[in-house]
């Protein structure tokens, strides 16, 4: 066991403090990794406030790993000491399942193992990214290819497979018409993918206050949701919606800006139920579905794609201190567009 | 102008009677059917007590409709006095949208014009199948082969094709595990049809009342929802589940009987809207979509099915003297599989 320094929230809602946590010993397979930057994703506040249910505490969160390999088992080999490396949203899953079998351990029958608040094969609760090191099975590490800067490329570990896997299912590319719904970590994310994959795309923010990023990023139109002409004028516009947001929407109003046969997928996930009318999906055959981030080589796959197109997340660096402060800011939608925290603050 | 004899409620909730109504001369493109059976379809109640918003009255309802043509139109290639015919749910549309030019023209953008309970292109409303005869634009006239009786095709018009659609969209067929919600009109007929595309069939019915019938009808296994056991036992098993019931669903529950990938497709439809937990899709990217009828010729290729693998609906034949009480039969699920008015008895 290893004693590294992490930030954590020591329960329920909080503040997260400087505090130390046991890392596991280097394994046959596993990698140790100096993380380098650490995205905050929004869904780290979902946990560590217990807004998705009963969580595990202390909290070390964080999984939007960039790092350097230090250290490898004997087993490894896949990685060396010195390789540039990501760990995303899981640290494990059964690998047998059939579902791991296809490469989607994301839905790994028996359940994948989240980097942190879920439970390790060894029994002992896993911690995440807002700490020094991690030690990782290298089947649940992806390389961070040259052309991506460790501090960008963080986030895409999240908020980049979490719009890249729907974005690539459900088909986005030329000819295609898609919107983004929410223009925040995730959402940034999905303009710039659907973008890069050919798409017709067009960001349904709360506001026009992000509209000049919006396109610079790769949206070709930009539209206020708050406006009802907004709904009016689009109605029946579009092959897929990708919605990005926490909040709950009126999905009705949403799904009726689909083509015929069109998709609205929810990445984002409000803690309470929505409502639906469900003529919304019978007239036009609509889909009203869901993803969650991405298999491991899907996330490699994604790395690769972005590297290739030149673009990481667009982010704020902060320090560990700020991370309670920059909480706030995420829940206020104040933030370009992803905070990483340079862990060697903390 | 023709005055026919007809069923028509006379206002909203208003038992039906016995009146006369006037259908249009026969023109250019049209054929005159003269009605043998027509089938009692749940969304005639739907419709006829304003279930589903403002309707037009008097009211003829009616589009599972089986006859046989007595006159065409100058211009009619498609059909010659004798042939035997049927009137689905719809009589027109604007036949030039994307929609209607790919055979969908049951999402025409513009509207397709219902058999009842409609407007029509020449301004006048429409009136359904509780009739003597009617007169329609070829177009909308689908042939009835050989190999069905007239009343036990009548139901194919809407709850063959209303099943029969989704099923081939979502590729039910060999390997592939389908649910059927429910065990009524449409239901019944999801079992025979998921069967004959070589599905392996379950339904899920409230209670195991039907279940001898539905495994006549095809089924593999019959479970009953009202035992929570079902849920348990179920869990992650479905490529496809078809829910054709009305009433409300616990969708979140209903949705955990999918595999990854899976879709759960509503082709009934509650009056009031649902509730959901969008955790319920973005676990194991699932789908829930709705279906609406079938296009034209997706409506001609389910009757040829039909034929072809020998069978109709399961029917209970009525006087036209009985509508009223089987409404109230089948509101109470009392009808195995559907009622078809004996139109001769009008």
């Amino acid at each position: 066991m290893t004693t590294v320094a992490a930030y954590a929230a020591p329960a329920a809602k909080a503040p997260l403090e400087r505090t130390t946590i046991e890392r596991r010993p280097v394994g046959e397979h596993d990698v140790l990794i100096e993380i380098k930057f650490a995205g905050i994703c929004h869904s780290d506040i979902h946990q560590a406030r217990e807004g998705w249910g009963e969580a595990i505490f202390p909290m070390v969160p964080g999984h939007e790993i960039a790092g350097i390999v230090t250290e490898v088992g004997p087993g490894v080999t896949k990685f060396a000491a010195g390789d540039r490396v990501g760990v995303g949203c899981m640290v494990d899953s059964c690998r047998e399942c059939e579902n791991c079998e296809a490469g989607l351990e994301q839905y790994c029958t028996r359940g994948n193992v989240g980097t942190y608040n879920a439970i390790g094969k060894d029994g002992e609760p896993t911690y995440g990214g807002y700490s020094t090191h991690i030690v990782v099975d290298e089947a649940f590490t992806v390389r961070i290819p040259e052309g991506l800067a460790l501090d960008e490329a963080a986030p895409l570990l999240c908020a980049g497979i979490t719009t890249y896997s729907p974005l690539k299912h459900w088909n986005a590319g030329p000819g295609k018409k898609v919107a983004v719904v929410g223009m925040g970590g995730l959402g940034h994310m999905g303009v710039k993918i659907a973008h890069a994959l050919g798409a017709e795309v067009t960001v349904l923010s709360q506001s026009l206050r992000k509209k000049d990023d919006g396109l610079k990023l790769g949206a070709d139109h930009y539209y206020a949701t708050s406006d009802p002409n907004t709904f009016k004028e689009l109605r029946g516009s579009f092959d897929l919606i990708l919605s990005t947001v926490s909040a709950p929407l009126d999905l009705d109003t949403f799904l009726s800006l689909l083509k015929t046969d069109g998709a609205f997928v929810n990445v984002g996930a409000p803690e309470e139920p929505v409502s639906l009318n469900l003529f919304s999906v019978i007239g036009g055959r609509k889909t009203l579905a869901g993803s969650g981030i991405g298999g491991i080589q899907e996330t490699q796959e994604m790395l690769d794609f972005c590297a290739e197109h030149g673009f990481g997340a667009e982010i704020e660096l902060i320090s560990a201190g700020e991370i309670n402060e920059a909480y706030e800011r995420v829940l206020n939608s104040d933030v370009r567009y992803r905070f990483v925290i340079d862990v060697a603050t903390i």
